[in-house]
């Protein structure tokens, strides 16, 4: 287990050198970490690296080494050294668990511990949540444009660094890829790893028919030939079907062809009905090259015969969205008598205008257990389903629904109480099949590729009324919003 | 130091089984490793990742968990298992040193080795090498616009995982950022570390004036205030001005003010103004906020007032080009006699057709020690410097050029020579200044930041006549070119 202690920016360092020379290390703090903005195209994103955010956490601290680093700098004097080098973690995390769908605002993760060390850890836990969150979304939209075919993730030669395809990897089958190109991957977190050849092994022999011949005689029962390395049509498909019916009378029966270049929709197509006529009917067409949902889905539209798709740079990076932007923002301070003054970043632009106070996430479902909406409200705020709920648009205040016949679920769960940690991580094939319930929770519509309709994110009257109060300097405001439950 | 040699692609270890069980093990291959494609609006990138990749293979060999776990795939037999598990990398590693300015197609990496040995390595040396490059190339874009002005890597918490942001700070640091927030990176590669504080410092505060107080106390001597919680003319600089009188009345000099949103143009020179009326005209202003090279390149234009640039995001995820797309392409194999026999992979796309055989880089310089063109050619071609030299476009060979009173440099060197490694990296410090020295043998119109010129990278007339030979199928073509030195 690596040890990220140091990995953090330098100014939460100088931050609490800061509140340890101004005597105020023991006050608690609560921060939110959030996303403000969409990506990927989707009005949810996918909730995934909580596991390593606890690893993280659950590893905290400086070793002699990072001290006498830390000494070098000229920054800190030893008493603030002394402090580091016995800092463990005290706080309380709740985090939503990996492979829950989360809307722009909604706190994935809470903390709450004293400022200094709740501020130290910033920049690690944005890191790592915002990287796989990043990919597992990015992966929930391809899965979601390939209609139920086989998604396999194939990007680590193009991603940012080891842990960005190692990662990444994890977080695209948390998104609803069904193997990966990775071993490591595979080995570390007991997921599928599928691969056949590169064009480097055709090329390694006298000719395309050697190579796949080569290719079956070692792999009879799995052969999948990639047929693109001379000329698709003309060469490497008629060269696969000699060596399929070869293979078929030796009893065997090939598994298919990948198409890694060319335009993928004509040579699907043509492919396909060239594998029919030679009596291979069952023989799979997998597919790669720059694929993202958007050419899946185009791809789907035309007609190509792809059964399977193997996603590389456009999903490891996110290509078209490579970063999720969220933002770990001071929401309350806890009081020596424990009682909790809610804090707020105030922004001539009122999207970046921060919620106050220590606040949960609450999923409304219907009687059919579909979400209806999700509701951000004040930690100690009470829901009665027996008892009509009315919400209404933060925005548009005058918008309003009353919900009757409904059940709640709150999404933050205790990961860590005082330092201990009370959670235990599933499997990445379990956190996969959470992710896949709990889509299926959301009407189509919110999951379409195009345009889909945004999903309701309202704020309780308590917490709503909290936040004009403090934009408007803490005069009583006239907040006419209705009551959840009046 | 990780073992990364499970972070490979499935396919490098089923094609190592099928050399395997196809008994052609022992017979060396040579394989490429370049770009097609520039990134980041420049002609060119800037090699990094070198020293990772000497880690990664000096480093190479499975343990016993990992030969369990490639045995529980039920895919391998024990012979193989028992190869692998014995497995060290006794090949040769040409590359082009951390810093060197390369373009499309030239080899930035040329490995030649045992096929099986060279296959593995394919995936983990495209992860490291593209994502340095890519991040090295997008911060020398950076610096360039900024025009000589202070470049820091603040991109840690936006970084695709842990590695994105440890060693795209490193890759950053090559480019020409002269620091970085992420304190693990300036430990471990002893790089000056950079940071202040944040919004959730000022919002811990009852007031911002008292926050900026206690930061004052804390660092009287390197006071940089964050002056955009609230309002960043209204309240912001008139507090942080405020304060900078009091420090300076108690001896100190403040250093100045950061900007983190808003309107950088506007905001800087009104904040400008404020501070030079107040007295403190060497207060610094550095700005953040989603900058990149258009961004400052665009501000500066704008007459925007900013001393020093702290650039996150879109630097750390190379945000308009996540992926550099380099490929590793088998270049030739060598027989048991020793000699090359050269491959080519043909397609469609003209572009996608590789070098064959065997090849160097070399970079001509005129008199004047600027560079004039690249040559790729074949590694037995020898350029004697004392005859004139005659060089022609590739693609529109009737284009051709004599140049005299030149000097020529091979850009790849010894890495590593049977198994051994035989180069010493140099420190970070070292190759940043290395890229500094060697961008500036580069004119102007080549580093510029709107459609920079394109730098002449022509073959020599044996490669050239190599590949069309075997692209049209190994018959004498006619191929009316200017050799280098008739």
């Amino acid at each position: 287990m690596r040890n990220l202690t140091m990995m953090t920016d330098f100014y939460e360092l100088t931050m609490m050198y800061g509140y340890f020379k101004e005597k105020v290390d023991n006050r608690r703090a609560v921060f939110d970490l959030f996303y403000r903005k969409p990506c990927c195209g989707s009005v949810y994103a996918v909730v995934a690296g909580l596991e390593q955010v606890i690893d993280y956490i659950a590893n905290l601290g400086f070793d002699e080494e990072d001290i006498s680093y830390l000494r070098s700098l000229n920054c800190f004097d030893e008493d603030f050294l002394k402090y580091l080098s016995e800092l463990k973690f005290e706080g309380d995390v709740y985090a939503m668990p990996e492979g829950t769908p989360v809307f722009p605002n909604e706190p994935i993760l809470r903390i709450e511990a004293p400022i200094m060390q709740a501020q130290l850890v910033e920049t690690a836990l944005l890191n790592i949540i915002n990287h796989q969150t990043l990919i597992a979304t990015k992966a929930s939209r391809v899965v979601e444009a390939a209609q139920g075919d086989l998604v396999m993730e194939f990007g680590l030669r193009r991603a940012q660094g080891p842990d960005a395809g190692i990662y990444g990897a994890r977080a695209a089958i948390i998104g609803g890829c069904k193997a990966t190109s990775n071993v490591l991957t595979g080995q570390m977190f007991n997921v599928p790893v599928k691969g056949t050849h590169a064009h480097s092994w055709v090329m390694s022999f006298p000719s395309e028919i050697d190579a796949f011949r080569a290719y079956a005689r070692v792999y009879p029962d799995d052969c999948l030939l990639l047929v693109d390395t001379y000329d698709t049509l003309k060469s490497g498909v008629p060269n696969a079907i000699t060596v399929f019916k070869e293979l078929r009378q030796a009893g065997h029966e090939p598994k298919g062809i990948r198409l890694d270049s060319g335009d993928l929709a004509y040579m699907s197509i043509e492919t396909r009905k060239m594998m029919d006529e030679a009596g291979f009917p069952n023989a799979t067409i997998t597919a790669s090259s720059d694929l993202d949902e958007n050419v899946i889905w185009s791809l789907k539209m035309q007609g190509a015969k792809i059964d399977a798709w193997g996603v590389g740079t456009r999903l490891i990076t996110s290509a078209d969205n490579p970063a999720l932007g969220g933002v770990y923002k001071l929401s309350a301070e806890v009081m020596e008598d424990g009682k909790c003054v809610p804090k707020i970043k105030i922004s001539e632009n009122p999207e970046k205008v921060t919620l106050p106070g220590r606040k949960k996430v609450v999923r409304i479902y219907d009687s059919m257990g579909m979400a209806v909406a999700d509701l951000i409200c004040l930690d100690d705020e009470v829901i009665d389903p027996k008892k009509p709920l009315t919400i209404f648009d933060p925005v548009n205040t005058w918008k309003s629904m009353t919900i009757t016949d409904y059940t709640v679920r709150e999404l933050l769960c205790p990961i860590f109480i005082n330092g201990e940690l009370v959670y235990k991580s599933p499997s990445l094939s379990e956190i996969q099949k959470n992710c896949e319930k709990e889509l299926s929770t959301f009407w189509t519509q919110y999951r379409r590729m195009l345009n889909p309709h945004l999903y309701k994110v309202d704020l309780s009257a308590k917490l709503y009324r909290l936040r004009e109060q403090m934009l408007r300097g803490d005069k009583a405001v006239e907040t006419k919003v209705p009551e959840l439950q009046a």
